[in-house]
């Protein structure tokens, strides 16, 4: 397996050079644009990886549905969803004229950035500290690894230069969505965006998500429903506008992110960890969703 | 089960009457609104009814997945999504607004009425009489009914009030999508969504695409890659721009049609036909969903 | 006088390589690019004329103001702006997407292409030769030259390759603002579209608008205040979705159309008629425009 | 005339029944929305004046063509346009949708909010203190009322409430048109929002822009063409999107605010200020509309 793993890595490693690093945020476009790694941990606990599945990287969107699960766990499906729609866009990942145009006005999903705002606002704690410390240690515990943190300069820089989400977060407060200080919010969002890891910590996951909720200790740390409803909105909404044609092509439960991260969560079957910080015109890693492409015509793992 | 399915059918029944029947299409309107009806195929072949089951109603949109795999087989995944895309849209199924912002404008995906006519217009035959012939059989094989027909008078109201679908049509044809005589494509497409069954064909039609495109006689009717294609539309896209909440409430990929009729194709399990007329504001059957939700949770049939 | 429009014109006429002329219509592309003319006739009826004034070019969209004329004159300003607006758009003349998103979906104002097609679907008559007929007798009258026809070739040319208009024409069929037969409509539309003039013909349209609807004859042919709305518009919404920026530059009252003309009222001063059939990408003549902003300078027309 | 105008302020009073005082400013929301008030002056320096005309309200948007041209005085055309657009739009003053949509993605025209506080962070001043001081000393001039001063509470809620604003400069700052601290911009923008006026004052800056940018004093303190580019923006986008209408039914430039009041330039001839804080669904008063209807037919105003 792992042999197999190393010759999809090295077949597609010539694509990144097909995608670019991401730049809006100047701390992750210094990073090397052909890395290539994957990491799969499966139900029985076995570990493959091959490539440089131990490179770090910071997960950005990554983060997405963890929040969301976290905000369903602290506030409930009705609240959460009182705040932000169930829907696919169809637009990009940082658009804002949805929120003009629909009625009532809300983010149409959580994996946008207008949504996930959202999801990040409801997480609960008596100040921007404890609501972080809860917020880590989930991300701690699911990805198995206790000595995660985020990266100070990468955080840094995109609280400096984050003025699109402002603007949404701005957009948000106006019509009665967002509640509390725009910048504490932005704040713990940066944050979360900002946790570093590496393709086995997004494995872990994502076999989490697989799992049902299930940690490896055997503790049902989130509800079954929840984790259900996150993986539903990783098919529909997790690749960007490129969801559908991933959808189609892979057909597994994935979350992106702009650092290169993308998470998978094959149900009931294994949690899967990628990074490819060349990305295409949607925002996603152009080698790494190749590689998931041929993994997943290997070992058939479409839910379709 | 059938005591299961009944007391689903009856105690959803009564929603019915906060849904409207499809008023756009004269003829639809005539239907009763209280109608509520569902029928499972299972892979053993197993048939389970309840309620209005062998009501007659026009499939709709519900054609529009069949369409497509026929468009597929015919001319293959390159040319066919080279004219309409795999992303969904958070807009209304008849929304032509897509189609002008975006470069290059091609509709959004299939289960829209603009990529459904195009998907239509992709069908091979030497004449517009051979291709509904084609068309016909399809829908005959796939729903194990050699008598299924069009209903000539829900037709003949949609050719004449089908404006909406001609200005699409003709916008569609000045970007060079839709190639062609106008009124040819969209009499195909009229039938097509004409084309009268009942809930035991649809869940036919539903088993034969969890089944992998295998008809009821072991023939492989239709390639298992483009079934898995089609489904993954039905998730992403199959019930309007309510498809995301749909997953997450229910879970199985799903095409709702406005003449109340729902068809699911639960992978490798069964087949579901549901039709209840009464319609949401985002055009699925009110009262159809509800019972949806209930049997998914039932029979723990969510695909996430 | 004469001398000086020759100098601008002499000047300016390099600046037609920077233009294109239109496409969309196969006829219109076989014009010479760098013809450049100019004539205007005062309220004292003295011509003066410079350039290519004598080529001949069909009006487009510059018999919009007139057709709207007419159809206020017909049925009323009730009538006709109770089936479209009087708002500018900022959107391209053929764009279709603020049909959908307003409410009611009338088109905007009667200068961009559906709002055109509304206004020409009011004129009345018995029949469409009737129609035509009047029509054809109002450019007649304006431009005080009984010998306008239309141009067949180009006529034709629009009515094959008219799928753009076909598609507004039946999506405001669809929602309730445009009633009749869709061909027969647009064959009156593009029959307008293709009337054949020249400079002077356009002159003597421009000065009857700025001597409020006074014909040469001293005959008050359109009441008043129908033209003072017919030159608002040309103001807010002449020159597409380069209006502001033209108010801004030259400030008269002016349209434009693809196939180069441009007619200005100068209101109780002159009329101008320019062609120039290289357009920028707003559709507007590249250095007709110029050369207008250089009359205007000179001879202080700005209104505001 | 007095007399006359008088007559058209009882007569349209009843009128004022049928609008609403803005709310969306808490401390606009406590005006008598029965007011209704005009005052002309003429060029000869005749003022006329009936009902309310002496009660005060806050310029809010009236003060954006002011501000225009100061910017424009104090930085070129050049310079402004690179920065904001010159179109009107066709959508509401607080959109935010063609921001996204535009390239390049500058605010259509700086009769909108966005386009307004783009103007505003145009002007010159080594800091805020200096900047307001600047543009207050430039509303006192044309204003010819040298005691002018901001309405603190207005001003102190503005600020408050301002999150769509925060989240249009936001977006504005991130694709580069804006430049500097958000809050510093807004803060002067809320300012110039919050000046105190009554219609005296706003008929003397109507008569200054009608003209052409002399003082009462017969200074030339704004240059001729400079306040022909502010006029135009005053027909072309003065009246919200209801700009157009207005320029058929009234047909003078003219700017309109959200706390009641509107400013008419009659070119050559006078300023107009009324006031009439109870606002139709577009921002505009209801009452004072009808007025400046009546007073333009009645004096032959229209410059169409």
């Amino acid at each position: 397996m792992e042999l197999l793993l190393k010759e999809m890595i090295e077949k597609n490693r010539p694509l990144t050079s097909f995608g670019k690093v991401a730049t809006y945020i100047p701390e992750l476009s210094n990073v090397d644009s052909n890395i290539l790694g994957i990491a799969i941990l499966d139900k029985e606990g076995q570990l493959y990886k091959a490539g440089d599945y131990d490179i770090k990287f910071t997960l950005q969107s990554v983060s997405k549905p963890i929040t969301l699960m976290l905000a369903l766990m602290d506030c409930g499906k009705e609240l959460v969803f009182d705040k932000v729609g169930m829907e696919p866009t169809g637009d990009p990942f940082n658009s804002m004229r949805k929120l003009e145009t629909l009625n009532p006005s809300k983010p149409l999903n959580p994996m946008i950035n207008a949504g996930a705002i959202v999801a990040t606002s409801l997480i609960k704690g008596n100040d921007n500290q404890e609501k972080f410390n809860r917020l880590m240690d989930t991300f701690k515990k699911i990805s198995n690894n206790s000595k995660l943190a985020i990266n100070e300069s990468v955080y840094l820089s995109e609280k400096k230069t984050g003025d699109r989400n402002r603007s949404m977060a701005y957009f948000l407060r106006d019509v009665g969505i967002l509640n509390g200080d725009v910048e504490e919010i932005l704040d713990l969002y940066f944050k979360q965006c900002s946790i570093e890891v590496n393709c086995v910590d997004v494995a872990n996951m994502g076999m989490f998500l697989a799992n049902q909720g299930i940690l490896k200790t055997g503790e049902q740390f989130a509800p079954k429903h929840i984790t259900q409803i996150v993986k539903t909105f990783m098919v529909t909404c997790g690749m960007y506008d490129a969801s559908g044609e991933f959808a189609i092509n892979v057909g597994v439960p994935s979350k992106s992110g702009v650092g290169g991260g993308i998470m998978c969560a094959v149900p009931n079957r294994m949690g899967i960890g990628v990074v490819g910080p060349a990305l295409d015109n949607k925002g996603n890693s152009v080698a790494g969703v190749k590689v998931l492409k041929a993994v997943s015509e290997h070992l058939s793992l479409s839910i379709f």
